[in-house]
């Protein structure tokens, strides 16, 4: 196997995500509007491989112990680590719907298939919205061939139009890589989500497809690792959905030699990529957070391992206090460092520091006063981002989470989303 | 011992609590106002034993590890079991607040000593308030002779009114039983707290006073079970204070022959009167919480034991989904089950039911459809009080947790505390 050069490896970790229009050569994706709940908006999305026989696909899923009737479907489909189509409908979620459910579903797939031709098992399907109500087949039935008419290769905006709920903006995310000399790939990917979410796992849906050639269990690896460096960094309020799902198709139209080993230099390079693009969709996806008017990077340094950094951090990111101070421009550290102390994990408070920005506002345990620290902090707090690190002082185990404010558009979305 | 008659057992039990003024026989009250930082308001409030001695106490603390330096003071003193008196002021937590913070936590408790002319160490203080700045003890000192003056037997109103930050309301709560034939004792307390309302522990300051004759062991334990059955199970915003102290003092000046042993009827008696306005209390807190429009009451059965009944409990009652829905008045029953899921218990979905009051809305795993029950389960969310059941059909473990709703009035106050 040829290694790759260091100038295609640099070029794998420089790229940049590009979050307009995108094209995945072996793909089609398009849109239509059942009217099953929403009127007047696209509600299906339906995403294609051109290849007769589907491609490798790996998925990652809540694990929610409601999960939706499409999840439980596509964990036994992608058993097969194989797909041709993912079918996926906003408004109703389809979970917490019993037996009925179920057959919904793979209601659901088929009528994709036999618009498709493909067989029943190659289609899975996805769904997102209010928890607890049925499906409604028929208006999706009707629309099926309106829906199989619009995929194009340029189709992915409109599938990312169609999968919002109370989202405010689509979400997409693609990158070309050179993974050998000559051969280039691409990843590109569509994502909804902006409440219900926190991580184990994605609590929200995610779909992408790259035209790199890759085993099954390759891609399975790396979906599984990318999620993890992505969207289970990620909490708008620590609900967990019952509906996430990530999925990623593998066309393999790029011809490259196809990666089986996980430990090459071109698995490493496809994992950093498809890395890249999740965790671009997954800032997105707490940028656009129900409410949301700051972006919180939360950084716990110096902990005794990731494990204990990691239940740091999100301790902080999903304290309700934190965050409305945070939507208040309110640099009320004392809130952050009291949500670090109910983590339930041992810290020595004489050796915590923590930091806005390169501002320390508490060093070992002691609190710096004067009005030009609290000025600075001020400052810093006023700003659309924020990056915040806490240094416990024990080891060198760290992790990084992000989350938003909690303002009152939060309370006006969910306190009124039936209605 | 004589046995404590039937109707006595009786008493104790259906005993209704006093949330207006009392008197604790032994004990006196009062409250004054040191302009530390609020003006125009009392921010001082004491506590004191007439007995010349002090007398049995008892409490239970924050598990936070940033516990503020009162808690740290008191948690010392308390090894000894004995107490004189109790000095708390509202405004300045003296939390993360380091050395400095822990010498003024012990300046307080000497100048209350010196007032009052009893042994430094027999002085318990408490603080709430921001965290991370350093108490003045200055205007502290210069009110101390008015504070002192201000103490009398009906004073808990005063000292209730004085220890408030965010809470609207003050809280107190009163019982008298009659212990043994012909000796009535009286528990009263009162509380604050608003914000950062999580169980492990109280979050919140809570004093309660009684004048039954009881040793310091049977104290401790009566007020650690008092603690679980009540303040560990309220929750505002899942966050857990700095600062949480319950403290409770035994006079003896009821005349009861001194309770030892902790299994004894007049001991079970005891307690169960403590437990009562450790409860009430704890609802009270609940009710006035930051914001808060109605109480809901959380029970789960059907576990397969308390602990993870007690877990899906909390749950439910921190989701920021499930808590704006019952602010809106939406009975978006799906996120009540989809944050049960998420607890991380073991569940299994075809088992679980919910009901709202009487009315079941899922039962074994499927939605009871139809516009009559959907009618009124909105009907019940608009109430004021909200009792909701999930038997999760495993075992026999239950728990009941109490929270609220989570409503604009929440991000308003948070979002400018400082300010």
């Amino acid at each position: 196997m040829t290694p790759v050069p260091a100038e295609v490896e640099k070029n794998s970790r420089n790229v940049t995500v590009n979050r307009g229009p995108f094209v995945v050569p072996g793909f089609v994706a398009g849109a239509a509007e059942s009217g099953m709940r929403y009127s007047g908006r696209p509600d299906l999305a339906l995403i294609c491989a051109l290849d007769a026989n589907g491609c490798p696909a790996a998925g990652v899923f809540t694990r929610n112990m409601f999960c939706a009737a499409p999840v439980e479907l596509c964990r036994d489909r992608l058993k097969a680590g194989k797909a041709k189509a993912i079918l996926a409908n906003a408004g109703i979620a389809n979970a917490c719907t019993g037996e009925e459910g179920k057959a919904k579903a793979a209601q659901m797939a088929r009528l994709a298939s036999e618009a498709l031709g493909c067989p029943a098992e190659s289609v899975l399907v996805a769904s997102t919205g209010v928890i607890g109500r049925q499906l409604d087949v028929q208006p999706a039935a009707r629309c099926m061939p309106a829906l199989v008419a619009s995929l194009r290769p340029d189709g992915w905006g409109d599938a990312a139009r169609a999968i919002m709920t109370t989202d405010t903006v689509e979400k997409m995310a693609g990158l070309r890589i050179e993974l050998e000399p000559g051969i280039e790939v691409t990843v590109g990917g569509i994502a909804k989500g902006s409440g219900m979410i926190a991580p184990n796992m994605a609590t929200l849906l995610v779909f992408v497809c790259t035209d790199a050639s890759v085993t099954p269990e390759v891609l399975r690896h790396w979906t599984r690792a990318g999620a993890e460096e992505s969207f289970n960094c990620i909490t708008v309020d620590g609900d967990t959905s019952t509906n996430d799902s990530l999925m990623v198709l593998a066309g393999g139209a790029a011809g490259n030699k196809t990666i089986s080993d996980i430990r090459s230099p071109e698995s490493e390079a496809f994992g950093r990529a498809l890395t890249k693009v999740l965790r671009d969709l997954a800032i997105q996806i707490v940028m656009d957070a129900e409410g949301a008017t700051r972006l919180i990077e939360i950084e716990v340094s110096g902990a005794r391992d990731r494990e204990s950094a990691r239940q740091v951090a999100f301790t902080i990111a999903n304290s309700a206090l934190v965050k409305t101070a945070f939507f208040g421009a309110d640099a009320n550290w004392g809130r952050i460092v009291a949500a670090a102390g109910r983590a339930g994990v041992p810290l020595e408070p004489e050796r915590v520091s923590l930091f806005f920005a390169d501002l320390c506002v508490f060093q070992n345990g002691v609190p710096l006063p004067g009005e030009q620290i609290e000025e600075e902090a001020t400052r810093i707090f006023g700003q659309k981002e924020i990056h915040l690190r806490l240094d416990l002082g024990l080891g060198s185990g760290s992790f990084t989470a992000w989350t938003c404010d909690l303002s009152f558009d939060y309370i006006k979305i969910n306190a009124s989303y039936r209605t």
